[in-house]
């Protein structure tokens, strides 16, 4: 690090998501200074979305004074490339679904900054170190539990990339063997399929047909019921919202007890809206892990929840791939 | 490196087995120039054990010119740990089961050179990266297949060793969770119960059970099997046999499935006994693998047999640790 990048007190983090772009220039201790936002889809092409991005961003770049001041950018998108700088394929960009898109470049070269990117769990990966939960740590996972179930692992204090920049899919590790349910990645008993948000109202509507456990979801439509509503039902005492959580964290401790013998992590990061369960999903998630992992591991692990503040958590994830370029 | 450092072409390693330990003297190519071995057990205490290595090494050690042309020595054990240079609760050695063993620092004080140490599979990964097949790679597994399934990972050009040393235990993650065979490490349906020497052993005489294939392996008593009649038998055309090695090679290759979600390395590399049966093996795990992996890491990553002379292979392994201190 030279002297003039010493001098630049910030970074700026896009968090890319399907419906949202959320910009934020944040300082080394994780605090947002300047926040902005555009809509992420109602562009033809990845250069408009750029240019409509970049008219965003000068504004709050010169709140923080000017351009001089930022050190880099991070994004966290969907299908990132990190060795890249691209997003591939992205099944649910208007502008990304079918190519490379060079997003990284593009920034860069408007902005005149190095820019890089990566997905969203290994921003949340980077976000925890840097400001999170995990400074100081050298070796943790952190497990996002959202529409999907997403995973960055950190390994000798480096994020792990793999040999094409896609590693960490841990979501799609494969839990049940045989009569596994569909996932959308094509094939059967995915973790995702049963851990993420829509496998936790997946679950309800499951327990709903093969049990006679009392509940108030089944007043409801199968086909309405979110993970919101197990959520809800959960918090008021509900049984089978509570076996369902309770199915579900079982699960993750018992996929955790499996990536532990793979990389012996210090810690376990949970990030992400299933999160806000608290204990009744952390409980079960801690005591499959203990009855299930291999001896050598037993008590060694950390289960933690992020520390990032929750709505600004992927920019600031985002923002943290910054200080690392 | 210094310069006296850098003058110092050889390494010694030393393969610590249940039964012999075996010393080589190794040069930067891998080339063992002198080689003697004792027994591993019959001594009561460590030290007595380190005072008939060392006896037996001053010959070799001799023999290429004296302690000052050797750089380092590695140790290949089980139970080892890497960061603290111990064994630990090693069941199956007579001076090693009841406690914490510091190994490399009773060598290192006795020989006067820096030694390292790390379990037999980790050694195996770091000499397939020093001289085998994996020169040149940054992001490989190494699977043993020997008595038990061992591993190691080489993520970003550094071996896997997690928080505490002991990352890199493939062998026991969970592949079948409702049902699993038990397995030596207390626990049931660990890859290392189906896929181990004495794993093929018991599907041969699982399927001997539950199939009316016909077989020469009938005619043995079945407590009798192996895996290398199964392997002689299937070298005969056996059908059962066949079966036992299809069997094994698509459970390796769901298994290697699963790491690539964790870390898509460019190459799985297989050691050990088994992989004698050559395509037997290699062309189930492989097609298992391509079937079932996720869309992102199909046609990435190479199966690889090691690169290592079989009979020498643990040595320069466990030699290969001394460059790396």
């Amino acid at each position: 690090m030279n002297a003039q990048t010493e001098m630049k007190p910030y970074v700026i983090g896009l968090d890319l998501g399907g419906t949202n772009s959320v910009f934020g220039i944040v300082d080394s201790r994780g605090e947002i200074k300047a926040t902005t936002a555009i809509k992420t889809q109602g562009f033809d092409t990845v250069d408009e979305y750029v240019e409509a991005s970049v008219n965003a961003l000068q504004v709050i770049i010169e709140q923080v004074g000017g351009i001089d001041n930022i050190k880099a950018m991070g994004i966290g998108a969907p299908n990132g490339n990190f060795y890249n700088g691209t997003i591939e394929f992205a099944p649910n960009l208007s502008w990304g679904h079918n190519g490379v898109v060079p997003l990284a470049k593009l920034f860069s070269d408007r902005l005149g900054i190095p820019v890089a990117l990566t997905n969203d769990a290994n921003a949340a990966a980077i976000g925890e170190m840097t400001y999170g939960v995990a400074r100081g740590m050298k070796n943790f996972i952190v497990i996002t539990l959202g529409t999907g179930v997403g995973s960055g692992i950190v390994i000798n204090g480096q994020l792990v990339y793999g040999c094409d920049g896609f590693a960490g899919e841990l979501g799609h590790v494969i839990m049940r063997r045989a009569n596994g349910r569909s996932c959308g990645c094509g094939r059967f008993g995915c973790l995702e399929a049963y851990c993420s948000a829509t496998g936790v109202a997946r679950s309800a509507r499951e327990f709903i047909d093969t049990t006679e456990t009392p509940s108030l979801l089944r007043d409801m439509k199968p086909e309405d019921i979110t993970s919101l509503d197990v959520s809800i039902a959960a918090n008021k005492g509900d049984k089978l919202a509570l076996d369902v959580y309770e199915f579900t964290g079982r699960m993750l401790g018992e996929a955790c007890a499996d990536f532990a013998a793979f990389s012996s992590p210090e810690a376990f990061i949970f990030f992400g809206g299933l999160t806000k369960a608290g204990n009744l999903i952390m409980d079960p998630i801690k005591k499959a892990y203990d009855e299930k992992v291999l001896n050598i591991f037993k008590g060694k692990a950390k289960f933690l929840i992020s520390g990032l503040d929750g709505s600004s958590a992927a920019v600031l994830g985002a923002s943290a791939i910054g200080w690392e370029i």
